[in-house]
């Protein structure tokens, strides 16, 4: 059987670029949402999903998580950091005579990323708020006589044929995305052309309750035996605000003895513990992905 | 002089409902983006700004947090907590006949948000993604003869005089959103109508170097003082992966001895402090804030 990859589109996104950093020749399908992607592979539709996990543009990591916590047998596989680098694009026939446009279209986040550079240099010019960067190079190419550009990523200029006049516009530098890829079943995916940078395990940790230091006492189970955490973030649980859990990023490969004793020590404290995945993780870093 | 507030716009969104919970009377004005909203607080223009800092619909905690970093003076001096509730409205020519509409309009995690609603009960109907609850709302307002409807929250509803034909379509319960109120000073801002819940006192703290248990060390300096912390998120340094910095919040008002001592001690450990701010938080449930 042919293996399918599901991901959250449209084409010309943010994920897009990591799909096609990862699968190569398979056969990808775009769903609109994240819960629409995770459904379709639930439902043995796709083999494959690929989402963004943090800090994206079109996504949100809430409900992503939410869905992972939710379908327990569906785990990360595979994780691909992507440096977030917007551009300013316009219609090839505007190439030259880009500094007239009188509006930019762009999804919210991306208008706001970009700020100094609109605030800048194109004081004069309207930003106008569409569903996606992907749809605001759509809309652009689609119109080439309106004095228009587009915020967007190198990939959706290519997807759209639009020219890019103004590389890197984005306020802060060493803004990444990670995007994770998801499977039924738990194994480790790797990229037949990016260099892998590490391992992480990923838990979800629920303290018993809420009193002082709680936390403390689950960090103290990795700090002693020296295990590295490469990201902690606790999040309110569904059932009240005031109940937390803990996404927690261990910095290393499941093995056999360190991290499933912490695992057992911590439900001996009371609090409940899932694996989300053990995968290696790539940093898509300056190089194209379509070379 | 009268005082001005900015927030996050446009009108109909859960930011405007965060705003109206809090101020009643003065001058609102709506801003597109985070970061401008930000500039006009910083340039004078208006004395308070609203802006959501996690879980939001229409705004990032990353830009909201990444900015508060950068402009040491603004501090956040007041929180509310809105809870997300999602609606399905039509245009009031259409409320007998909802069942019938054939495309959905919202913000894309919106959309996502009502996923087991729009799968299970609509799933012959379209759902089309704009760049927000509020600007789907005016959609439908403005679009009469066709059958739509749109996603959205009961502000939305009444500044467009649409009518709810489904309430609470959203998937989880309990999900809500922090709105802060920003000023360029450190004080405190009560609400009028709303209890204060408890208080909080915001925290940025730089790790010295990426050593493991490092951060444990730093929980041990508020655990041994039995100071509870309601939030802990560890996020990337914009200086590159693999330095975090973290977000913690202490679950109450800066004293005189406990949390001075606490951030002395971690300075003297090599690590910097910020204090974003140290505030009252109030809860908007199930009150309506135009009773």
């Amino acid at each position: 059987m042919t293996k399918k990859i599901g991901y959250l589109g449209p084409r010309g996104t943010f994920t897009k670029i990591a799909v096609d950093a990862i699968f190569n020749g398979e056969d990808k399908e775009s769903y609109t949402t994240i819960p629409e992607c995770i459904d379709a592979l639930d439902a043995g539709e796709v083999t494959y999903g690929v989402l963004p996990l943090e800090n994206a543009i079109e996504g949100t990591v809430n409900v992503t998580l939410d869905y992972l916590i939710e379908k327990k047998d569906i785990k990360i596989i595979s994780e691909v950091i992507v440096p977030i680098r917007q551009h300013l694009m316009v219609h090839p026939s505007q190439a030259e005579t880009w500094r007239d446009i009188e509006t930019i279209y762009s999804h919210p986040h991306a208008i706001a990323q970009c700020h100094h550079f609109l605030h800048n240099d194109m004081k004069h010019v309207k930003a106008e708020s569409v569903s996606s960067t992907g749809a605001a190079a759509k809309y652009v190419s689609e119109h080439p006589e309106l004095h228009i550009g587009a915020i967007a990523n190198h990939l959706a200029a290519e997807e759209y044929g639009l020219s890019i006049v103004k590389k890197d516009i984005h306020d802060f530098t060493n803004n990444h995305t990670r995007f994770v890829v998801l499977h039924k079943q738990s194994s480790e995916l790797l990229s037949k052309r990016l260099e892998v940078k590490g391992h992480k395990t990923s838990l979800i940790i629920t303290l018993p309750s809420d009193h002082p230091g709680a936390l403390h006492q689950v960090l103290s189970a990795f700090a002693w035996r020296k295990v590295n955490l490469s990201k902690i973030e606790s999040r309110p649980m569904k059932t009240g605000l005031g109940n937390y859990y803990f996404l927690i990023d261990v910095e290393q490969k499941m093995d056999d003895v360190l991290i499933p004793n912490t695992i057992a020590e911590l439900e001996s404290l009371g609090c409940s513990v899932d694996v989300l995945g053990s995968y290696p993780y790539f940093l898509l870093n300056g190089i194209s992905v379509h070379a």
